[in-house]
C-alpha cells in the first residue's frame, strides 16, 4: 500500500481548520474528497499541524495511503485539479519513505506570525496580517521573547481547552523582526501547545506597546496559568511555514 | 482652496480600475463619495497612474481639493473609515505643495509585474500574481528585456485603445529577477502607454517559455505594430509601485 507525502498551500479564511468538523469545509475534508475522486479511495489525511481555523500554511506537510501506485506528476496535478474550489493547493508531492507519518515523525515546526503595524487598515494582505494600529518598539518585544526560549512549563501559554498531556515545551526559536510595515515573530520547536503563538504574539504586543514589560512577561511565564498571560493575537497573521523530519536533507 | 496629496493602497481585483466608469466601483469614485462624508465637498480626486481593473497599487499618488483645511490626521483617518467597504487606504496623506499635481507633476512612475511560476496554482496570492505553469527561463528574458530599455517607439507594445499621441517613450529600467517560485518584471518610466507593461510582459514569457529569442523581441519592436508584439499579460500581476516628483527628496 503506497504511501505519499505532499506538501500543502492553503489559505486559512477559507477553512474551519486543518481538521474535520461537522461546522464547515476543513483542509483535511477538502483533500480527502480530492483524493476519491482522484482514485476511488477513501482516505484519511493526516497532517503535521493541526492549524485552527483561519490559520495559514506555506508548507503544511501530510500524508496518506493508496490502494494502488500513482504516478507522482499525477498525484500532484490531478489532486490540484479536484481540490480546485477550496483555497488549499499540493506544491510538492513525494513517495514517502517506510514507517513515515507526517505527524509522529516530524522533529520541528516552524510557525511565522505577520503583525501589520501602520495606521491604516491592511487592504492587499486583508485577512493575512493582523493589523496593529497603535504603534509597537520591537527592541522590547525581542527581549520578551528571549524570555520564552528553552524548555519550559507554557501553561500560561496555551488555551484552556489545549488537550496535550504536558504543558511543557522547549521553545528553539522566538525571534520578532521588523520588515518594512510588518512585524514578524518567528517560532520553532517541535512541537507547540494549542494557541501557544497566537497567545505569545497577543503578550508581546502588549509588550511592543509599552504596557507591560519584559519582566511581565517572565512573571506571566512563571505564574503557570492562562489568565497571566495576554490575549490569544486572531488567527490571520499565522503562518505553517516548515515542518522538519529526521531524514530531511 | 487646501490641496492634499495621498499615497494610496488598493486591491484593483475589487474595483472597476482608477477612473469612474458607470460598469462599476472605481478607485477614483470610492475616494470621491468618501471625501463628501468627509468634508460635505463634492470633489474630483486626480491619480498618478489611471490603473486598469485588476491592476493593484501599493504607493498610487493622487490630490484633491477642499473648500477648508482639515488636520491631516483627521484626513487620513477619517478616509479610511468612510472608504472601509471598499479595498483602498491611504498609507500617507500631507498637504500638497504649491502647484502639485498628481499626475502632471510626475516625472517617474515604477511598477512590478509577479509572476508565480511554479505547477501548483496561486492560493494565497491568488489575483495578486499571474500563475505561468510552465518553467520560464529568466536569463533570456533579461536578455530581452535589455532591448527594450532606452527610448524607442513602443507601438507593439500598446492597447490599440491607447490614447497617447505619441508611441515614443523612454524605459529608464526594465529588470527581469527571481524571487523564489515567482518572476518579478519591474519597470521605470517617466510615463507608460496603454497596456505597455502587460504586453512586454506577456510578449518575455514568450521568451522565457522558448517560443521566441531576444531577438525576435527586438523584431517586434523594430515592427511598430501591436500584433508584431506577445499577447497582453492579465492585470492579476501588475501593481503599481511608487510615483516619483520633481521636489521630493
Amino acid at each position: 500500500m503506497p504511501r505519499y507525502r505532499i506538501t500543502l498551500e492553503y489559505d486559512g479564511g477559507g477553512f474551519v481548520g486543518w481538521q474535520r468538523q461537522i461546522t464547515g469545509m476543513s483542509v483535511q475534508q477538502a483533500l480527502e474528497e480530492a483524493i476519491l475522486k482522484l482514485s476511488g479511495d477513501t482516505v484519511r489525511v493526516w497532517g503535521a499541524g493541526r492549524t485552527d481555523s483561519g490559520v495559514h500554511a506555506l508548507a503544511q506537510v501530510a500524508h496518506f495511503d493508496l490502494a494502488a501506485p500513482q504516478p507522482l506528476k499525477a498525484i500532484k496535478d490531478a489532486l490540484n485539479f479536484h481540490v480546485r474550489p477550496h483555497p488549499v493547493a499540493v506544491i510538492h508531492a513525494v513517495e514517502a519513505k517506510p514507517g513515515f507519518d507526517a505527524r509522529f515523525s516530524a522533529i520541528q515546526r516552524t510557525y511565522r506570525y505577520r503583525i501589520l503595524n501602520r495606521s491604516a487598515p491592511a487592504i492587499l494582505d486583508r485577512g493575512k496580517v493582523w493589523f496593529v494600529r497603535h504603534p509597537l518598539d520591537v527592541a522590547p518585544m525581542q527581549e520578551a521573547a528571549s524570555r520564552l526560549v528553552g524548555h519550559h512549563d507554557f501553561s500560561s501559554f496555551r488555551a484552556i481547552k489545549c488537550q496535550a498531556n504536558s504543558p511543557e515545551r522547549t521553545m528553539d526559536v522566538l525571534r520578532v523582526s521588523q520588515h518594512g510595515d510588518e512585524i514578524w515573530i518567528e517560532a520553532e520547536a517541535r512541537s507547540f501547545l494549542h494557541n501557544q503563538i497566537r497567545i505569545i504574539t497577543g503578550t508581546l504586543a502588549r509588550v511592543g506597546d509599552g504596557a507591560w514589560t519584559p519582566d511581565d512577561v517572565s512573571a506571566a511565564l512563571a505564574a503557570r496559568h492562562r489568565a497571566a498571560a495576554g490575549p490569544t493575537a486572531p488567527p490571520d497573521g499565522l503562518y505553517l511555514t516548515s515542518v522538519g523530519y529526521p531524514d530531511d536533507a
